[in-house]
């Protein structure tokens, strides 16, 4: 952390400064320039408050040097992360796929749905039960019902579920009841949900929020890490732009600098991120040759009568064609689709 | 609600279309262009979900021409709303100010502020108990404490107060301690919550989240409101560009136009904006001008030392300086102050 | 600037970059934390090109400290520039307004207009003779015959004219016929230009690009101070969001905000910010009390049937209940309107 | 085009905007909601100024239907275009790639750079001689030398050379010297400038703008078409988000996006999107299997002392191993590279 003193700043009020940094703990290096006069603090400066320093009234400004989140830097946890979820796991060499309907609807679509992956080579199913949506006037999905189905497509095919957990007045349910509990990208920053689940033990997708940065989803997976539970996979699932064509844009770099500066997984959704079903394939290949530890789909029987997301969601043939290709690309890059 | 089918789309499938329409409840006009065929839905469509629609592969687009908010919107509820609190308001002809310290620190400091601020012409006080900090390293907040704290200020000071709420579980404590209930940009699409608070009849302060929309502003409100819960008072915090001087930059046209589609009050809170002590003045000057109902700002008796968002918060004479500029404004321009 | 190196670089590229950089005539500053190695530079670095040191592969970042502008920056230049034209000024304690319509229509529009608003208290005349359209196939001003008429019109009025400069072939014609020579917002990068009109000595009303920061704008000041032109006023536009309701949002931070690092006046665009009249009021008075030195309004005598821009245009009477305003206002902020 | 009248407007103005879009050409289709009054216009709408519309104060909004570009429209023009260039192509089959420094310096490093490149598979030389830097005070280019430079490595490797056209000044030179004419992202809405190369005959590199949408794109396309130059090819290469680790968001959807909507080819540039070297290896790939016609790259033989962008250019080395990559990635997908 570096703090720059204000042009002319009277020599007692930097002393001031420096006496304080140096009693919470940090060394001190000054530098001179001719305009600017800087402190830098040396040590472990992730527990000082930056706008505690920025109030003070002779601070230009203060500059971060190290990335502040500590659990999540791969600086100190050189190795990649694998998540294990009963006998599959996230992360290393497999690119795993997670497909499925965005909301629950019945048995007979969720079990349907939840075959045919499986035979298309999807490793995990997902479907939403707790549904977040923009309206309090669309469907919110099935609720504690659509768990349920989830648990019978479960038993039946054996995929391990995963869905959204809105409320921590579910989180004891949703630890027995699912084997990948997902934060939505409204809750990225739901301080409070985050902390809870990392008491919990269970595996988090956690995904980006819509305007956040990289930076910002890693200390959303730095909360739930420092409360115990590392078993974090990060989720690019597109951010909001300018550009009208699509739901949101899919930040592809987020790949190889999540993989840069972390250690844990990441997965795209390419649905969410482009909003339409033509685009799933482009931006599901691009993100296996990008170097994306999976995917997650979403995958209905019948668009059309989907009762969320049916212009972004591809239908089982389609995804069966999808995962071919993944599986051709995946022998030239060296994965394991 | 227009549909815009795909160019060359063949009679029968438009025809399926507009049987399932009519099914849904709505009126049909129809409007054939050189290139494209317009299906025009009429009647209430606020529950006819767009996405559905969209998912149809012949469909191009859908167009919304009504604004997706019933409760909140200005046209079936011409009357704008005031919100009362106790024996204050917020709305109406009234400028209502807001402020006190970013976070509750003890006893004498916000039973210190609340009386300066006061004495200055506040009429309700802040301060935060639990807070939602970027890091998990940061200070939390005093939390129960906190709150215990606040009721101490307003029972000395008379001023109602007003603080965040960031987790169901705490609903019904705050419901019985607290006079409006905060909720925070980050959890402006946190929609559990926002059901389980529109169950109460506290007044909510709404924050407008960092990369919110006016539209989904109000629809976050709406969620609120179609729980039963009209008292919801919005606010304008500044939203996130690409600026990079302030933390985030205000939008002051969010005023007239939250004023022109909505009923509701809407206040502006110039620390957040602009993040910076210096920026507060003109920024709570133009809000009051362009219409605003009211301020909530930031004040503390030592920034230098805050625990939180000390370079955003002016002193207590800053403050007092601000309010008379505020009143002589509000003299011109026909507000009580 | 501070060079941030990558954790565990070997000594000798350490060594390499500081001999480079003592090389260019920096003095050197070294400070070893934890992980990373900081060099910082010393003396005038505004010529060292970051990109070049960012190239080195053992560079983790390089962090500018002091602002890249020089000539615009008030720290080499505290005094406020108020730019001279004819007998009028912008900057300093007046607030000047500029209005005009969208574009010169014929010779009785633009001379009523300039007629109606100099009754009304306007200090300039603005219309657009070349114009930066979306569309090839919108209407692209009268261009030389509206120079023309915006001559006639000065003629009669005695206003000074500004009017916008699209092509360097035209800078002689504007340098004769022009009182201020205006660059909109789609040119603020186009260096060419700037570099251009840097080499005359006509002031120059710079507006801020679509997403331009405020750095960005600055910097497009030097690029015309640099040729030697130091007659520059900058004009704040607003910005594009994601918000849909208005055409763009105006930045209103950006006033303070420039106010503080540059010495150069700046004036507001309520009717491009918003892009829509019944904005302009509102924003054109939070303009004034947020310190701004004067206004560009779009006026016009029958906007339904303006060729471009009649949305956001507002009618004469309503730009003389506009100025009763602003001049009741600029008593309470002592300025002068 | 579809106007939204304001709810609740007397039928007489209803009537004079419908006269008022009869006399325009346009056929009228009404629709009358509960709440809205809709005018639907048919027939060639593309000559009609929205914002002339939107100025009638009785209209609430405008909505467009048809795209607003015509030549640069695939319903229009249903057949892909390829660009000629010499006896190469953009576009169709064949993956294409430019590739070469960020600035010519000298005869050796442009020479020395055209022959590894040309080895290792590349089909165009690219390399700026007039430079749109951000600092007046970076290094601007080598100029008219630079043009000569180029020419000297297209005389020796064959290769045609690509370079960044800043100023109508130098059209003639660049007709006669180049082979491709790069627009700048800066200049993309430099609507002069696309003007005049629009009445030249060289095929167009233009790259989208910063914050562009690819509406704005294809409009900006059309400015050069509508002048009657259809050699136009686009160029994908990043947009400005809130992302800080890198330089632009890579805008990956734009190409299916592109090709849906037109039928121009578009390439995409790896090297600026990220702005880091080690992003345009993954970056690369994945425009590849997303459908890209082709690729724009970086390549320096010493980028720690390049002129400039450095840290986004990869060695000649690494572009050979990128370039085998592609190769096996291109038997896959059935592209040429």
């Amino acid at each position: 952390m570096i703090i720059v003193m204000k042009p002319k700043t009277e020599k007692e009020k930097i002393e001031k400064i420096k006496n304080k940094m140096v009693s919470l703990g940090c060394g001190i290096h000054e530098s001179k320039g001719e305009n600017y006069h800087l402190i830098g603090l040396v040590g472990d400066t992730s527990r000082i408050d930056r706008s505690q320093i920025q109030a003070n009234r002779s601070v230009e400004k203060v500059i971060i040097v190290q990335e502040p989140y500590k659990k999540a830097n791969r600086l100190f946890h050189p190795q990649e992360t694998v998540v294990k979820i009963g006998n599959k796991e996230i992360g290393g060499n497999r690119f795993s796929v997670i497909a499925g309907p965005c909301s629950v609807e019945s048995e007979e679509q969720i079990v349907g749905i939840a075959e045919e992956i499986k035979k298309s080579g999807a490793s995990f199913l997902r479907g939403g039960a707790y549904k977040p949506r923009t309206s309090p006037y669309s469907f919110q999905g099935l609720r504690d019902e659509g768990l349920e189905l989830l648990k019978i497509a479960r038993e039946k095919t054996d995929l391990p579920i995963v869905t959204e957990l809105m409320s921590p007045h579910k989180i004891e349910k949703f630890v027995e009841d699912v084997d990948v509990i997902q934060i939505g990208a409204r809750n990225m920053q739901n301080f409070d949900l985050l902390k809870e689940i990392g008491k919990t033990d269970k595996p988090i997708l956690l995904k980006r929020g819509m305007s956040a940065t990289i930076e910002e989803l890693l200390m959303a997976a730095e909360y739930i890490m420092s409360e115990g539970n590392e078993k974090v996979i990060l989720c690019e699932r597109g951010i909001r732009t300018f550009e009208k064509y699509t739901r949101n844009t899919l930040d592809l770099s987020a790949i190889p600098v999540i993989k840069k500066y972390s250690h844990l997984p990441v997965i795209v959704d390419p649905s969410h991120a482009g909003g339409l079903w033509w685009l799933v394939e482009p931006l599901a290949k691009a993100a296996l040759v990008a170097g994306a530890d999976g995917l997650m789909v979403e995958v209905h029987n019948d668009p059309a009568n989907a009762k969320c997301d049916g212009e972004q969601s591809i239908k089982p043939e389609r995804f069966k064609s999808l995962m071919d290709k993944l599986k051709k690309l995946g022998k030239i890059e060296n994965r394991e689709v």
